[in-house]
């Protein structure tokens, strides 16, 4: 099941190691703007080797359009938009070829498919979210139409057991980019920054959390009851390798998570933006959780894993966001509300 | 979107308080074993009225098979059981009428579909979820016959800020059902009636958690990307009412989840039954988050809600549970290991 | 599969001597005025015993509404409604317990499901139809709102060898019903009448024709590709039981099917109101193909059965077009004009 | 709506001027077979210019496949594979940029979508086709491992009113591609021939007949009521651009069909090898109805456009039938006999 969505459709295809991986939405409406350099710059947020705390791997990560877009505007035809892979077969992995990678979900894999594919991961890699990005860029130039207030942002709200303070409202994706670690706490990105470093010499590596602010919703997006926002947030949030949980409330709830003693929503009169499973206008929060990333200690000594793959995962959610925000918008077109 | 799943599918129907409200289960095999006590005992766990603790409201709650069943199996057709409301129009409600209840989902609902049905919550009202007890009961009567070491259990394990003892595995339904409160943790499960109990007196309410064990899956459960078992059982609690989040991972370690300072999954080596979004065999578990139920104060106090809806949401989530599996065992079977 | 559309969706249920049969409308927007009585009249329309040429069993059908309508309008949530078999177990049938009836689909049906079922047909029974006719009224009562000046309307066209003249544009349902085989030709109804009268004697029965069209169709109506408006209706059309072949193109030139020597849409200049995949405002026609019913020469005699189905199919034939235009209208809402 | 299928899914992508087409098959089990030759030999029986009576235009549709496909076999992955235009742009083409071409889908295309993709048709174009053959033709390769017995023929049995003779069982495709016309009948053919000829020469174009025969079918494929084997092959069939109808039944029944006075299925006692939807394991038979196609004349003068396309349509609709086949089997395994 490589699709998501039922009216605006992500499907996703590709191997880290072979010829490319690519996108295709299927369900964008006509006359959106948008140019290759408006998915490679998304792209580029993704990549790694951006700074000293992410994999050292250089990928052009190029992506060519291949249809559904003509002289700057989409079609309302399929878009499918593709990278590709330059170094199919590593050697680097080729000594992988008969042993399972202690970590990784290669045993299961093999089990279920009587096969590994022995070059990276397959699609197990995290490679595959630069597909999401891809189509998340597409829902966002469309999103940007119709809804020009919609801002969605995601940061890196914690590394190990180190919390973020939380962000004022406003905050933009410049603000969070300005760092690598891609947290906005001036103090707290730092600590990560050392500990983010120190896992890298030691092979080792660290989950976390990400969080994500949703504002400028309209109101009664959402689907009853499977469709429900918060239902299909929690999809497309879980369908993302290394995460592990996900939980989402009004924004100033959401700081008392990691708190001893404390459950969420204690207070009744505030909902987080969703009631009912539609949107209710007001900013919905998501707190994204992460494992460590399992791999191989000579590789990530090597330089060639990320110890901490949160900051990478931020452009990635935030795509999650958009996808699913997109999918519901055309779902609310189709019954507005006069019925 | 009232329907979940892609080869074993739930659709479900009814408002609270009109005639009826029901289930269709598309796609379970012919010549399963089924019975119309079977799921009215399944019903029995879920209403209300068991004990001091929750409300006091008499719903029978009687299911009726419509079609899909003969001389005790399942036919391959669609199975449909419907439940009929006793009090439709309840004077209770009739005052209503004119106003949103605070905390309710009536405003948002009224400004998406133009009208508010004033009959007591609709299709948001928790009385939904006894249309997925009657599907999770048909999945695991067909998950009873392949998978017959299969156990999913769930259970209270978190009232406001009081969490319980992590139980031993091997857990039972029987077990957790001894109680009230569904905590089968002896010490915490007294102090957990007591503020329940405590709360119905103030017209109160509290959240806290589900705890969720799935033991004995096969091997390679699931679909690659959007299909991952993780992001259908995301999806599967985020679409319950009052569901606002969930993680996943190894028994062990979501005991650390509430604890201060305490990332999930600190340790790399383990994975919780999912690697990949596959099962591998191991046992998988979930915690799952709710809110305090809204409601008015008045009604609290006159006992026709929940102070506290975890203890029946128990076999609500379990149904989920079942759901997913079911649908991703046939999704398994479509394409078995020899490809 | 016993699900159909994508956004305004109907699942039917129910085995023809079971309980009940029933729909669900999932999809429909809220604010649709719909009552128990619309529905009842459609259903009656396809009712047996309405004559001397149609089978002599007395099913009272009376439709109940469950769910998704309250004080006359649609609430936006699912639709339910459910029909119950009044002679569940007729002793008729039971003779027929060991033995396959030659002509029906028992033998491939036991082979497939392990099992028969041998109260009358089960889900292959033209019984099921009613629920279609349910769906279609419901999408009717949609269709209302928006298109007042759409006209779907079918007749019997042909009965054996026998063709009727092609009738003249804004023909209507009552001028259909005027007759009980639903064919307009005041000449080649009388002959159709006696032909039908003739098989029942004999124990025979007749296939023929349905001509079908669609007038007052917005324009661009249908989805590129596989959600071709024609794509949809020829599934439409394929899913009901008898049906053997479709085709489309403009009224006047479906006239010349039949006739020696001649082709379909040799003039290249008229399109039958549908170009690529989509409506262009002009009106559509189909013709659909039914083989002779096969049935129990005692049975047919005994009167329990049609000698010609195609005079009760005409209203599930129009709710099929109905509930296929309500689809695509909700998608093209999705997916507006302006992007 | 650009995907088809429910587990073996195929969507495809491209407009006939842009930079690619291509198709992702999603669902494909692990371990089959495949090779860029067989699809490349397959797009090659789909490729104009093979012969006098096809288009002149030189397309070399070279495949490329990149994903889903390892050491010559499937990973289980989406399958994608691209076709590149070479000549994007076509001066040829230039021109129609401010009129619509009379008889095609231009007017009703931009009043849907408020744009037209002047570059000769975009995705009504009949290249999207070849995307099919694509994506058929891994469907064969998937069909040729669990039933090699399976054989699915189509051949051009009618060109404008010439109905050729209905072959023997057991034709092979390699008989049908003998002759250019794919028309197996050694008198008709020549005619055909000619005729095609004379309408190129006028400009003018011819519809006609291609009919399928499926052999070798597994009994019970087919899923009830909206699934039914016949269901789904209308609405492939329908699905492809100039097609204007569809009937089904047993071979030689439909050589009965374009004679005057005579009804399809007068025979009761024969199904054409589809009972209650499901399959019985007798060959199905299918006659596809085709519209000439519409072009400018002087660009049918000019040789940039096929006369008759069915010659060309024989691989498109037998990758059809393959993908609706692979899809069913997907269906029958996840509920197989057992239950």
């Amino acid at each position: 099941m490589n699709t998501l969505g039922t009216l605006f459709r992500l499907t996703t295809f590709g191997e880290s190691h072979g010829p490319a991986l690519g996108s295709i939405i299927d369900g964008c409406p006509a006359g959106v703007p948008l140019t290759t350099e408006q998915i490679q710059v998304a792209l580029d947020r993704r990549r790694p080797g951006q700074s000293s705390i992410t994999t050292a791997r250089a990928e052009p990560d190029q992506v060519e359009i291949l249809s559904g877009v003509f002289e700057g505007k989409t079609l309302g035809t399929p878009i499918a938009a593709i990278v590709r892979n330059t170094n199919q077969r590593s050697g680097d992995y080729d000594k992988l070829k008969s042993e399972d990678r202690p970590g990784h979900a290669d045993a299961v894999w093999r089990e279920r498919f009587k096969h590994r594919d022995h070059r990276g991961g397959g699609r197990t890699s995290g490679r595959e979210t630069l597909c999401r990005v891809i189509g998340g860029t597409i829902a966002e130039a469309y999103l940007a139409q119709g809804f020009p207030q919609l801002n969605t942002v995601a940061w890196v709200s914690q590394v190990g057991d180190l919390v973020s303070a939380v962000p004022e409202p406003g905050l933009t994706r410049a603000q969070v980019d300005a760092h690598p670690t891609r947290c906005p706490d001036p103090v707290a990105r730092e600590e990560m920054s050392r500990r983010i470093l120190a896992a890298k010499e030691d092979g080792d590596s660290l989950g976390g959390c990400i969080d994500i602010r949703v504002e400028g919703l309209p109101v009664g997006l959402g689907e009853p009851i499977f469709g429900k926002m918060k239902a299909l947030l929690a999809h497309a949030m879980g369908s993302v390798g290394a995460v592990t949980g996900v939980v989402w409330g009004p924004p100033d709830l959401l700081s008392r998570i990691a708190q001893p003693g404390k459950v969420f929503h204690s207070r009744k009169d505030t909902y987080g933006g969703i009631q009912g499973g539609l949107s209710n206008g007001e900013p919905v929060a998501l707190r994204v959780f992460f494992k460590p990333p399992a791999t191989l200690a000579e590789h990530a000594k090597g330089g060639r894993h990320d110890p901490c793959i949160m900051p990478r995962a931020v452009p990635v959610l935030e795509s999650m966001v958009s996808l699913v925000l997109a999918d519901l918008i055309l779902q609310l077109n189709a019954r507005p509300h006069s019925a």
